[in-house]
């Protein structure tokens, strides 16, 4: 299978928020947020692999910076890493301000996908390769990222998480 | 006024269709497309005008191609010119085979909108100035059917409309 | 097959404006009244022509109104004209005053809609006769816009579109 | 205050089921048509006395037939009676045959609203004079209904329901 | 088949209550009060009975308290009575107090669920034992009102629903 | 302020899955679950500190087992351990089968809560006291997680995160 890059997977889906989508603060409501998020980052995991994508976990969401009514939101997504039969996909939440136009970031979020096959088996996906400067942090945070839910899991053990291990020691 | 570039309002609207956005034939709901594309459009004239902005028209909208459940479906919109207060803004949406990445057209359409203050009377906008080919086409049938819409409603005699008595005379 | 009038598809859908149906601007959003168009008039396409009916354009809609938070919406649908396979549906748009009951028109917009059968293929529909005068009127300028809707798409040549030349000439 | 007729309240909400509103056999999902239901009717209630109304019961819903997904369904509301501050609503439900547009009876709802001021508090609403012969079956029956309510409700004592009662003895 | 108690099939749906949720007085809309009931109802007669079951009325639902925008909602459900195929279903409806954490009464309602085999006919359902004081309230007024929805269906004359006349005479 | 428990906040949301809330698949959307969950927890972290409480951050959701259409699914959620003016929200997902009634594990969660005043500003919460043995084991866990989340932020530097580092040393 081709190597790929992030860029290959890049999924943008730009939107407003209506009344209909908030919480009683008049902000976007988290779930419909995280809903956005998973559409998007499913997209990004299909493009990577060509292949039925299913969600496997969310890893990591900050909401930093509530989202009012009537904002215009970017989600971004694209795949950090891929391992073996799954995919790390990196998000980024962009609004921006409509007299100036300038951007601002307000959350990010790490989700995991599988890829498989019409009966629902895993089957493999294309190798990933970094390019700019964020995207090779992202590529190594992932792995890290990995060994600490496979040991949050209990499907690994502490010492044998040698790229977590060494954070700490 | 700054003069701005249709890429100046370029919004892309990527996402998902699910079971709950079909019709009984399993394609992409006909009002789910057009509320779509109506939120995506309002995002290019908010980026042109930077201002409060409301839908006055829809213009034209083909549906060429129905659209299936599960599709990746690309909404793109930019502002394809630029009048007193209004903008006309043109819409592409594409999806894409799983397989082969292969993005196809699947509909066309075009919207208008005013640009108001907070009181909801209209403001003037920027004017634009196309660059590509194709660009330029839309931004010259534009005119066109500005004046149709106006003849079509009675605002404008048929002779006053000398862009678009010219495709016939 | 029969000929109808245009009585024989008319349907209503009168219905409220909640919080989950506006814009930031606390009125019926847009897109949700597209949905709301399509879906009555997709019903009296069915009701002309006992057929699977999808929709194949939208001709024309014009915002003159806001239809704010609260309101009782009527929309009203009918169709026009028949062609071969094709209908068109023109579409009354109606709201009321709560206290003394008098409907103000608020919207009004054209789609059309092809029948066909269970495998996709378009099928020929009845004929239509039009009653009132409103109707005569809305019947003769159809086929106009169907000749526009023809020169725009670049499927018929304008020197061709005789009814329609016939305005400007 | 003006007497006013069954009619001057009748609601047509005429829609189709679309997947999204359906339950997992495929019918319209019965939280959907009570949710349908209780729209029409509150327009009802506010043609009938031109004020704010409010849901305050539903008295009987039946569950007669099953409404496939792609129906066409008609819920139609009027004002039964109407008492001092409080309307009874009934509504009836059609499903038409797509060949043959015969119109079959679905479903049967009778719902209470209160008519309210501004602040919340109940106000008179006009009386009612029904007209045709199920009307008039109605409007005796809704008598029967309203001490019914009250009966259950512990707000009358089973022997001042009189109509109530000559039905027993 | 076993005898159950009704707290076998109790089902607790507590959630928020958000601005896409509302009617135009910014309290919960009706529909979507009717629509959670509804679903919890629908579990209830599905943990009974262990068999598909589908709606078959709505009996009676009192509004008695407007849900405020924001309120934490408790609809809690269970199987009050079993007939041969049929059960009644009792919803009571809790809202408390955010700072207090009391909890207040807001609605109550009765609905009758019928259970099915995969061809939609009906099928028996295990009989119910009473054990609390208002389990066997309600369980007694169960067979009044089944006998009532009896009467005004006119499936049953007056003069045999001897448990509803015990009330009157 | 009072010490809780973890059962003083427990939240219980029973709801099955309708043809709407699918994925392609016919299994429950992720975001709807996302969204479910979001809900659930939010009412936790209100009932423990009986304040307005927005989310701060989403620390893990796995997705061990898709759920099914026409599922009845059980959402749990009660705080596991509360900081400052933080909370986290610990989520079990359940579903039954309908025949015999056994409940599964298919999903689990953890969500971060902060209390606010109404200004927006962060308030402190009462602390918590587990009770359980699983309370317990997730009340320590909590700690670690914490400590992970400010050194996956780079809030805090890893030789200082003594809980976590014990894992790995």
């Amino acid at each position: 299978m081709q190597v790929k890059h992030p860029s290959d997977s890049i999924t943008t889906l730009t939107d407003v928020v209506l009344p209909g989508e908030t919480n009683p603060l008049n902000n976007l409501f988290g779930g419909e947020l995280l809903a956005r998020m998973d559409r998007a980052a499913s997209i990004s995991a299909r493009r990577h692999s060509r292949r039925i994508c299913v969600t496997a976990s969310v890893n990591h969401v900050a909401f930093n910076k509530a989202i009012p009514l009537g904002s215009v939101v970017t989600v971004e997504s694209k795949v950090s890493r891929a391992f073996n039969t799954s995919m790390e996909i990196y998000i980024d939440v962009w609004i921006e301000d409509r007299e100036s136009g300038n951007k601002t970031k307000a959350n990010e979020a790490i989700y995991t996908f599988v890829a498989v096959d019409e009966t629902g088996n895993p089957v493999p996906v294309p190798q990933i390769e970094p390019q700019t400067e964020l995207e090779k942090q992202r590529f190594d945070a992932a792995l890290r990222r990995k060994q600490l839910s496979l040991v949050l899991a209990g499907k690994m053990k502490p010492h044998d998480a040698t790229e977590l291990k060494a954070l700490f020691v």
